[in-house]
């Protein structure tokens, strides 16, 4: 636990949220930021900034409720489309640093997510869910037999630890 | 397994990958279409469309590896921020219709999350990463009070399955 972190603060009940699921490693609530209604975080109780750096029990532990709680909220919201968005690093728009993954509801008469974001809809109100830019490449062959390399050797040392 | 899913079909070993990882419910691969180099998909096995439709066992070995892929990609791409995104259903940008977590490195030296995607970096280039935007509103009390029990309402309906 960081004593200035907000979500360790909620974790403790310091700070109070509006609680939607917990158990020994994972607490969900309602985003006061929402995108859309029904935006949902999901926290490991373990402090850890980013991905990479969470137990592995805590991340299965998230996607173990992701299915049911994603389900929820659908059925709540009447909103069958949904993004999952873990960012990690200021880099990738993370904010709270401290494992989130944001569950988002994206309503069907909200902007398409390949839409451009100068309409998002009504400005304040939540309700378009987000906004996504896919500048896509083509895979090069080269470099993917190098980053399998890489990346498989990188796996193997984590196996070790 | 549905015999008309790509993703079916590479877990199958009928139509190739890049592999970079796999288990018992569990299959990693490099992006064909990457958003940035090091761009990798992880699927579980078990054909589901969307997260809500996915045994919790499955979402959990999600779970459970993507901490050390991350580590792993990271530390091949020398990216430390990254992205992890999951699209469900065709309103929030999915496409293919098995579910897929993206793990997507973000370069630093990309525009960033909330730059205009108008400057997404060299056209047809990989390397930029994704982009992401966020018409946040604000969480009205009330919504918020008939969202909480709406939710848990549902998911005590999942844990009595």
């Amino acid at each position: 636990m960081d004593p200035n972190c907000i979500f360790c603060k909620i974790v403790a009940g310091d700070i109070p949220c509006h609680k939607l699921y917990e158990d020994d490693r994972v607490l969900a609530f309602l985003d006061v930021g929402p995108l859309s209604v029904g935006h949902v975080l999901v926290i490991p109780k373990h402090h850890a900034m980013q991905l990479d750096e969470l137990p592995s029990e805590d991340a299965a532990a998230i996607g173990a409720v992701l299915p049911r709680l994603a389900g929820a909220v659908s059925a709540a919201t009447g909103t069958d489309a949904y993004n999952v968005l873990q960012n990690n690093g200021e880099a990738a728009g993370q904010v709270v640093m401290h494992v989130h993954f944001h569950l988002i509801p994206k309503p069907d008469d909200a902007p398409g997510p390949l839409d451009s974001p100068d309409s998002p809809g009504p400005p304040g109100s939540p309700g378009s869910g987000l906004g996504i830019d896919w500048p896509a490449g083509k895979l090069d062959q080269d470099v993917a037999k190098a980053l399998v390399e890489k990346i498989t050797a990188g796996l193997g040392s984590y196996e070790s630890r």
